[in-house]
């Protein structure tokens, strides 16, 4: 079951609202002609401003070389309806295979890099490539996330997480604690 | 309202288990006859084996030199009756005040770490520094994760997930969809 989000532009220094809860994210890109997506489950914010994301990205992926080469990805946060398109993208390879048109995705151009943005996710970042010292010992990207937007409704994604063992978490209810923080520390 | 929970060794290269999804973790450490406790949100898992953790520990933080000298922390994962223990922690500094104490929280001695780990956690990741070249510019510190422990019930921790602003996600239900995947994307 599909959802059709509305979207708007979102403040790239604001994108740890639906990252640091730890969703599985779908990862697009393009290179030369050829796009692809893949599942991933190890990210991390790393830094407001500069907007930067760390992850790792297994050299044997597919979408290793196309995000290297092209210095670019979109981290696409998917909702619980796209479940079974996160398995089947994790669970293909890119190489010879148009994963937009095998998981029924639109392909949506992004405000400034040349990756597709997936349509039916709930937010996406595009991103640059922005430090890879760390490529070569731990498969770890450095990006830096260049332009975002995020759908207006609902307020909070119905968002996986993954478990390892074919199990994932659906995140729940939420609680606001902002009273007791101070204000440097939200 | 706090739950004990009975623990058993987990094998280092499964931590993905409790740590993936993305909650929000309590770091502790001792440097010399000294204790703290940070409240972290910004951490992914890098590696299987060895069992990589990378996370971003701003240099400000009382606990960064703490765990930088001593070259160890553990990683705890509280679950959400620690909510309000969870952002008290996060909002005070460790310079001078004892963390433990002031929060009612139970020092437990690891396995191998010098580090105290915090009995009341679900779960509780043995650390030790393994890489620290992304310190200078990025303040992320990679750990290797030397010996775990977590409860043995309930199966699934009841995790808080950050979004910013004073605003926890509590984790929901669980999905199987094992049958989907291939036994090597597991």
């Amino acid at each position: 079951m599909r959802r059709v989000y509305k979207k708007a532009d979102l403040p790239v220094a604001e994108i740890r609202r639906f990252l640091e809860p730890g969703p599985i994210v779908l990862v697009s890109s393009r290179w030369k002609n050829h796009t692809n997506i893949m599942t991933m489950g190890w990210h991390t914010v790393m830094e407001f401003s500069p907007s930067l994301i760390g992850c790792m990205i297994t050299a044997a992926n597919h979408s290793y070389e196309m995000i290297r080469k092209s210095g670019e990805c979109v981290i696409n946060i998917p909702t619980v309806h796209l479940v079974e398109e996160i398995v089947g993208i994790g669970n293909t390879t890119g190489a010879h295979l148009d994963k937009f048109r095998k998981f029924g995705l639109t392909e949506e151009e992004g405000n400034i890099v040349k990756a597709p943005l997936i349509k039916e996710c709930y937010a996406n970042y595009e991103c640059r490539v922005a430090d890879t010292q760390l490529l070569k010992g731990y498969n770890f990207f450095i990006l830096e996330v260049v332009s975002a937007r995020a759908a207006v409704y609902p307020k909070y994604p119905k968002t996986v997480h993954y478990r390892g063992e074919g199990i994932f978490m659906v995140s729940g209810k939420h609680i606001n604690l902002r009273k007791k923080f101070k204000n440097q520390n939200l």
